[in-house]
């Protein structure tokens, strides 16, 4: 199997890389829905580490002979299964891969082997088409974004919705009709997104929750809070906590190129923020008070050799969802309800805090989950930062997306000119294609392209012709705008400070 | 077995219920030294959580159901041994407790039994002299104060060391020699202590730290800096973050009345200084980067049912040890070696720093750990914020402290006058000697009176009046000091701000 990348917004990984190179053991969410009887290689390695920690704890005991012997027994016969399922040898603190050798019959006997992997440090998905989210929805317990939704948001704000709601890149959602009932009754709520700063360098992608976001805030005229989890990347990537700062200011640029209202905004890094403010950092504590390692452990698939700091992180990612946070812009009000433009793999954190919230006198905040972006080569591969064709960034020349198009944009036409006219292309698979229904704005024109593309009417290189134009000037107008971002602009935005509001 | 509690700093309990009230499994020290095959009830007891962690996962994992039964087979059969052996019926997340009725038969065939526990949140002996500090400094790897160490202290600092040195009440060190060599070259260092303000009461035994911290920043003439954990008291009690704070405003007004100048010590509360520095924060994310939940286990004995807040809180006690998280006094040096007097139960967390500071380039604080002050009713017992009576609290009337000493201060002496006069008393386990080798000043006047009473030449309640006239004058002293300090003045103490010297 191979993995497909979120867009690195809360903390997600932008190149994918997070659990090889943390070491991190992920828990994979088919989990939650397991087969019967069923010995996947997750399970299998499950049961391996807790065998490994009982062999351990009785020769520490000093256990008597025959029991440790007996128990050492059993370890080897599951080492001896679980190099037949995977193919591989077990390795303590090294889940499982996803591109193993899983073989026929091993799992997936009820089809769970076929599910996606989706948590905050790995995508994946088998699937050309990417990953199917009305099993993540169920899954995960969400709602989906019916039409009726997106009709009330148009109601509500008076605007015509987003392009990412007309078209379900924006799919899913948790208490958004609450959101909205309160505030037709004149009770206003706040924004709340952000990104994992772990390199300078971000692409197309990473921008689809800002852009949104911005949106959002433009109709509903409310503010916004977005968090840098430098403190994060420090604790999972090998960086420094200067390049993690580093990369937080920088990244904020790009957001701020966005086009957001400095009198609305309140960009903040966790590493500044949390030594500025007692309020965050009350906060942190409550959460962490009333969630155990046992909750982090199921959620995250957190293990006895992470650091500390990873245990307790998911407290700082959750603590901006409570408006006393920030008592700059709320005026210590608690009760100010949040709601939380993110991709989808960031879930796990915010499911985390709406179990807390109750307990600690909190709302819990609302949710509008995205679909991932998907790598150039197609949306079951692997986005990189170190791969730079692996996306087009936001630093990319007008001849470098051009390139990056033609060559690596994976196309769903057919082999030769005759075939694709006579059977047409795949739309649903063309990375192309895929970029359009982020970035085109109009529907009509995207709509008649994707009949045409399908009828064989558009070759694959005069579609990539329409993406190469449609990104090359965006992209040119981010750069231009993230010029005028300089550093004073982003001390401003991340100064803590009233917004212009009153709440 | 009963319990002797610690002096409660550093967040050592100060009514040493902290293991019961929190559920908190701790870790028996005597672990680290393990008898062959004995089982304790601790080995029991992790060897259950073990086998009650398997069988879970072995149903989670829908394991066959033979694999099963006989795994629950074997957790019933440890649970038959836990009973026998405790006398109680095993529960998870309740470690066997230090007043359990362990069977004779069980453990201690090689005197493991009888050892002492000693760790952050309790302190228990069954011998009456108290603790068997030879052995702790053994099992901690710590080194003992020699006399040579306090001839030199006097010798450096130029002073007649303190009773509690010339005594043995600060009776172990780590790296002291090394601090003085620094020294004697110029090269200066700080000091460190704190408590935990679990609630408004202090009693004579929690001023031990203070009082002998004072003396060394006076001899030395050095910064020092006093951590009020009242997040950490806020994870372990059931309390709001509003008492524990207001706690430590309260605690704090006690300890400024020990006499700290103003101009070299800053007194900080967590719950404000995190949300104040930056600098304190970042300390604080190093340190948890490079501590794993195996480790932290081990050392203070957490388990899976913990919650993450007191995981990741070591690293918060931790982090003062480094003189970069004092930016405003230290100017922002890293290099400035830390100094910590504190009662022993402390040490773990700072044996956990010093694995940690060569791995982030911070060096490793030095330490001198004091004995525990004991209870009224005798070393071996406990002392109890909710029992008045087990201790001289800082509140006191001449006549309580006059009455709880007449009634209650364990008696060394002989039953009857005539056997007492015959035979004399026995001072290494008389209570009010005891507090008078903490308070009485007067080394030949000490000394006298031991002979004495040793002797059968002065009488119990002769005995008690001494120790009634020292006290009474000592606390009404303190008293006086204390009304002194009013919100003004511990808001100075507490300010972050540069310290009257030149580092």
């Amino acid at each position: 199997m191979k993995a497909l990348v979120g867009p690195d917004t809360h903390s997600s990984d932008g190149d994918g890389h997070g659990s090889e190179e943390s070491g991190l053991c992920v828990k994979k969410m088919t989990d939650c829905q397991e087969g019967e009887g069923a010995k996947t290689p997750m399970e299998l390695y499950e049961r391996l580490s807790v065998q490994g920690d009982k062999v351990r704890s009785l020769k520490t005991a000093k256990a008597e002979k025959a029991e440790i012997d007996s128990a050492i027994q059993l370890l080897l016969k599951l080492k001896t299964d679980y190099k037949q399922v995977t193919g591989q040898d077990y390795k303590a603190g090294c889940p499982p891969s996803e591109n193993m050798n899983v073989s026929d019959n091993g799992p997936a006997a009820d089809g769970t082997g076929d599910e996606d992997s989706v948590d905050p440090w790995n995508v994946s998905t088998t699937n050309a088409k990417g990953v199917d989210y009305d099993k993540l929805i169920v899954r995960f317990g969400s709602t989906k974004i019916e039409k009726d939704l997106v009709d009330r948001i148009e109601k509500v704000s008076g605007q015509k919705p987003h392009r990412f709601l007309r078209r379900g890149i924006f799919f899913s959602h948790r208490d958004m009709h609450q959101v909205l009932d309160a505030y037709e009754k004149n009770k206003s709520f706040y924004l709340y997104t952000g990104r994992g700063p772990s390199s300078e360098a971000m692409h197309v992608g990473h921008l689809i929750p800002f852009i949104f976001t911005k949106w959002l805030q433009d109709v509903f005229d409310i503010p916004l809070v977005i968090q840098m989890t430098d403190d994060e990347k420090y604790l999972w990537k090998d960086l420094t906590l200067e390049e993690c700062h580093r990369f937080t200011l920088e990244n904020a640029k790009d957001i701020i190129a966005c086009g957001f209202d400095v009198n609305k905004t309140f960009i903040f890094s966790d590493l500044e923020y949390m030594g500025a403010s007692p309020e965050f950092y009350r906060n942190v504590v409550k959460i962490q008070k009333h969630v155990t390692f046992n909750q982090v452990k199921g959620i995250f698939g957190f293990t006895d050799s992470d650091c500390i700091g990873k245990i307790c992180f998911p407290a700082i990612q959750a603590a901006p969802s409570f408006s006393n946070s920030f008592p700059q812009i709320f005026g210590g009000r608690k009760d100010v309800q949040c709601l939380i433009p993110c991709a989808i793999d960031q879930d796990p954190y915010f499911r985390m805090t709406r179990d807390v919230a109750p307990r600690i006198g909190y709302p819990k905040p609302a949710l509008l989950h995205s679909t991932f972006f998907p790598a150039l080569q197609g949306a079951q591969t692997k986005m990189s930062a170190s791969d730079v064709n692996s996306s087009i960034f936001l630093t990319d020349t007008p001849k470098q997306i051009k390139n990056k198009i033609n060559k690596h944009a994976f196309s769903g036409g057919k082999d030769t000119v005759e075939e694709h006219r006579k059977y047409g292309g795949n739309p649903e698979v063309d990375v192309s294609f895929m970029y359009l229904t982020f970035f085109l704005e109009d529907d009509e024109q995207l709509e008649k392209i994707r009949q045409d593309y399908s009828s064989g009417a558009i070759l694959t290189g005069e579609l990539k012709k329409i993406l190469i134009e449609t990104l090359q000037p965006m992209i040119a107008q981010h750069q231009e705008r993230r010029k005028q971002v300089n550093e004073e602009i982003v001390k401003q935005f991340m100064t803590p400070r009233p917004l212009n509001f009153n709440l």
